[in-house]
């Protein structure tokens, strides 16, 4: 049992764990800095809207439903329960960081009762199945989505104790987990829907209640072995296909293999699974090997929400659900933990800075469900799931509230811990306030990270602590400088063992080029394409910064000629554009032609933005990946 | 009203048609030419499967149900009598080839007997809602398939009076008909899936009663209103989003969409309907022009089956569905008699002989469902509409009997008439007995098409007739000889009027040299990759031909060196086989390196084989698609 502090993941002392998490309010990010933004636009616009929406939606009125309060048919997916309890999880880590917002405060305290209100008197607590097919309980799990949303009513009780603010939902989550080890310790089932494994071992973590823990490693091993009913979306899907321990591809439906993964990897570190962890490390060869778009995003396919075949990596079809990029985000943060391997934290940046960040529209109040890398012109957008902008809701709402809740617990993603020091994962404008040996420790950063790849650290303490600071994977070593020397990091971190009494400042100066990323050549949908990034950032071209008439998919890039980094933007909320040198280039051929295309060719300079803030202005054609002119 | 003659689609004589079609008795299809296996497995093979699968997965039974000879729950797909209908429409047709075929004529007629039988007396005839939901019946037609069942039902008749094999199945079909006139006829309704309104025109074709002609144009533009329900699939798949006649672009479900566009184009020839005429080609343009496969397919989407955005056009992600591929020729078959536009039989020529044609295995009875032109190494093929090699049967069971109600027809659309003589539109060896102004005309025609483009023809005749000869739209007229002369073909056909009597002897060449074809610059997921084809064959490159170790995602060609045309393949069942110049290219780079890529190259001879007759010998990863390697 560990000492709770808020924040999601805390291994316990005996885990295998490289690194500890540090409080999510040790970190105190700076307001004007771009995670400042995200983190006041997430309580002040997303959270308030995401409460709004689930009384609007009925998924509050569903559980009144259960207690009697309202009449009338269940209303929404059959698993809306789950949206509650992530805005829930939300609160619970946004009051850690702002405990006056009293109207939060109130949402949590009213939405506890209302779940022990509506809690069986077994424990048991899902309202559809209480108000619709209570004759199905457990019968289902294929699709019940029973012990899913179960594992996100747990994820909030975590949260809730761990930031102090609410020992109601813990005692309902307690108790609704106890109905469920009794229920399935002896009885072979899984849910269709993974979710309640890492939920178990992070109630292990908080209760050091081991049959929670023994629990999530039994459902672990009981997946893959054909116990789910297979109808309509197979074995693949429902991540039954194959034992994880001899997977050796993700597959089948993204934020399902994803969210298992994040309850190998915690059941791999507390029960001490060589072998899982090896598995858990095999898959994420082949998820970062050949299966993760240029943003990080996961998900290939419409169909089946689902990973695709090995460089099967469409962007016009990308899925890449804002919840498999948080996932991806979830698991690499317990794998980075797990292991200290910086490619984790070079996920991380790169999954939040591009897919997650893209999905939130910049009122904070719409979103993408998919986050595709190009939007053709021509698209239709009929669809929900591949709509032509951002939404204010969804019918399967699942992506919102898991934006509110990462985003509300960002903070404490920025720096680990060890035995010998800290580590800054992530860069922003901020400050650092914990113990290292029970002295204090205190990191002032001034940054404009992610825009400027400048970071000042001032480290005031009398602990004896290195620092490591990440360099990241898309930073070229050979450039970076500390207080203006060649630095020699190891294993992607610069290691500083210094001094530290008097407040030691120091600059470190990770160089921003715009940089001309290519894809593998297996990746044939964007073969003959470059994209361009700049630090973390992915950039792409929108029809908004196009000459009334150019077609998007005309625009080529001159791979060769220099990209300028441009400050001085002009365009709201974009504080970083590129500007890039290339053609237009229109043919009358036709389809098939059997001879090389002929093209007119008329030289064009063209802007790219942000990825992330692509759609802000006016809905259009975008694509990330550029083809490059036949010049190079 | 017509005098009833063998065949698919019928004008009236008083029809807008450029063009009237020949009993598909008149062609007598060589038994040793690529159609002449088609047709001779068809009827040995694929069709007794088909006979023998309605038994094995219920849709006879469920026929047997209503009229109470069997027990038991509906089994299958609820719109599994359209299987049944399709197969006695296949049995028709084949009727009218070898009427002597004693166990198809026994099945014809013991389904004919089983359909009368199991009609309602007021004339319905629906399996799943008269046995498993009565009280439903015409209430939820955005998914029954209640009219689209009956459209089959009613095409079967069609085949059966056009093949003078049956009787019976013309009185159920119209009392069926009737019944929906009284139904329809006052009532704001349509089906979820078009498919009535081509068979209400054939019926009435066949019958004269023009009720059922009105009723088809009153389907036709009873659409693009909102009528359907859109829930689940939205009115785009379901073809509800905009009237047909304000339409400017082909999509949403593909089969769906094109099974409609058959019936407009028969509703505007048949009420001399303009606006409707010029609606269907403005969607041919679009379709034809952004949205359609190398192989002549349609359908980029797995999700809803559908088309998609204006040249998106995967080649790994391609749905390509099998019954897109045969309602397309269908369509264009209506619109060649409509217009006499050549494009419309290279198009069924294209589509015939690479997507439909490679649906089936050799063996006749194992089937695609969906026809992608790239199957990746490491596909995991788990899903039934992606598999990975073709399934002798599916749980949505309509591909296979529409191949076999298709090929069973086949000779009726090589040739066509007009008032000034004949065209001969599919080449194929075998012989054309007609009649033109009642003088018989007798074409013999010897070629090994589409394996050589050397075409002999012989004509004896006494009537003053133009023979006109199709150059392929993939043949460059400049380069075809007849009798060793240039021609000078008038859109698309040379166009022969001469002195008949003696029987006369000619012998066109159509130059059928390897192809190297190039996509259009905007279809992204092939950029770089050209396809190699020969004659109306697309070519593709398979694993079984690679040498050990090779992934086929590494084989590039070199579009720059000549394709040699192998005629001594060494390989079961491909005559002709290309020998392309290439190499293998392989990388260590990551999967998005921010420098270009460097690769070992080493050169290979490889060999291409046409797409028909892939994954014919071993399962394995192919591709149409071949990236070129960078010396072009």
């Amino acid at each position: 049992m560990t000492e709770s502090v808020p924040g999601p993941v805390q291994p316990t002392a005996d885990a295998v764990a490289a690194l500890r998490p540090l409080p999510l309010t040790a970190t105190t990010v700076a307001d004007d800095s771009l995670w400042g933004t995200w983190l006041r636009r997430n309580a002040a616009r997303t959270l308030p809207h995401c409460v709004s929406q689930l009384h609007a939606a009925g998924a509050i009125d569903n559980l009144r439903r259960v207690t009697g309060e309202v009449d009338g048919e269940f209303q929404n997916m059959w698993f809306a329960d789950s949206d509650v309890h992530k805005t829930l999880e939300a609160a619970a880590w946004q009051l850690a960081l702002t405990p006056e917002d009293v109207e939060l405060r109130a949402f949590l305290d009213t939405t506890a009762a209302l779940l022990a209100k509506a809690q069986d008197v077994d424990g048991y607590l899902n309202s559809y199945y209480t108000v619709a097919k209570p004759e199905q309980r457990w019968q289902e799990l294929h699709k019940s989505h029973e012990l899913y949303c179960a594992g996100h009513l747990i994820q909030a009780a975590v949260a809730a104790d761990r930031a102090g603010v609410g020992a109601e939902v813990v005692t309902v989550a307690r108790r609704f987990a106890d109905l469920i080890v009794d229920r399935f310790t002896e009885v072979d089932d899984v849910d269709g829907h993974p979710e309640i494994e890492t939920a178990l071992v992070e109630l292990y973590r908080v209760t050091g209640h081991r049959p929670y823990l023994d629990l999530a490693k039994r459902f672990v091993d009981l997946r893959g072995h054909g116990l789910l009913n297979p109808e309509h979306f197979g074995a693949v899907y429902l991540q039954d296909h194959v034992p994880v321990r001899q997977a050796d591809a993700v597959a089948g439906h993204a934020v399902r293999q994803l969210y298992l993964l994040a309850g190998v990897v915690d059941v791999a570190v507390e029960t001490h699974d060589d072998e899982l962890l090896a598995a858990a490390r095999r898959l994420w060869d082949d998820a970062f090997g050949a299966k993760t778009y240029v943003t990080g995003a996961h998900g290939s396919r419409h169909r089946d929400e689902a990973f695709g075949d090995p460089y099967e990596l469409p962007a016009d079809r990308a899925y890449a659900e804002t919840c498999a990029a948080i996932a991806s985000f979830q698991w690499n943060w317990r794998m980075l933990l797990a292991t200290g391997d910086v490619r984790h934290a070079d996920e991380m940046e790169r999954v939040l800075h591009n897919a997650i960040a893209g999905s939130t529209a910049s009122d904070g109040q719409h979103f993408f469900y998919s986050n595709p890398l190009h939007l053709r012109t021509g698209h239709d957008g009929s669809h929900e799931d591949a709509p032509s902008q951002r939404l204010p809701w969804y019918t399967c709402a699942c992506c919102p509230p898991n934006l509110a809740r990462l985003m509300a617990s960002l903070p404490g993603y920025a720096v680990t811990a060890d035995d010998s020091g800290l580590q800054v994962q992530l860069y922003t404008a901020g400050e650092i306030e914990t113990t290292v040996d029970g002295e204090p420790v205190r990191i002032a950063v001034r940054t404009e990270y992610p825009w400027d790849g400048r970071v000042e650290l001032t480290v005031t303490t009398d602990a004896p602590l290195t620092l490591g600071l990440r360099i990241p994977g898309w930073c070229a070593a050979e450039d970076v400088r500390l207080d203006g020397e060649p630095v020699e990091p190891v294993d992607g971190y610069l290691r500083l063992r210094r001094d530290w009494k008097p407040g030691v400042a120091m600059t470190l100066d990770l160089p921003m080029p715009a940089r001309v990323v290519r894809p593998h050549p297996r990746i044939d949908a964007v073969r003959g394409c470059v994209a361009l990034t700049r630090g973390p950032l992915v950039y792409c071209v929108e029809q908004a910064d196009l000459p009334d008439g150019v077609i998007l998919e005309d625009v080529r890039v001159d791979p060769s000629a220099p990209v300028v980094v441009n400050r001085a933007t002009g365009l709201p909320d974009v504080p970083v554009a590129l500007t890039v040198t290339g053609t237009v280039q229109a043919t009358d051929a036709p389809l098939y032609p059997a001879a090389p295309v002929e093209e007119t060719t008329e030289s064009l300079a063209f802007t790219a933005v942000p990825y992330f803030l692509w759609g802000n202005r006016k809905p259009g054609p975008m694509r990330v990946w550029i083809p490059a002119a036949a010049t190079e």
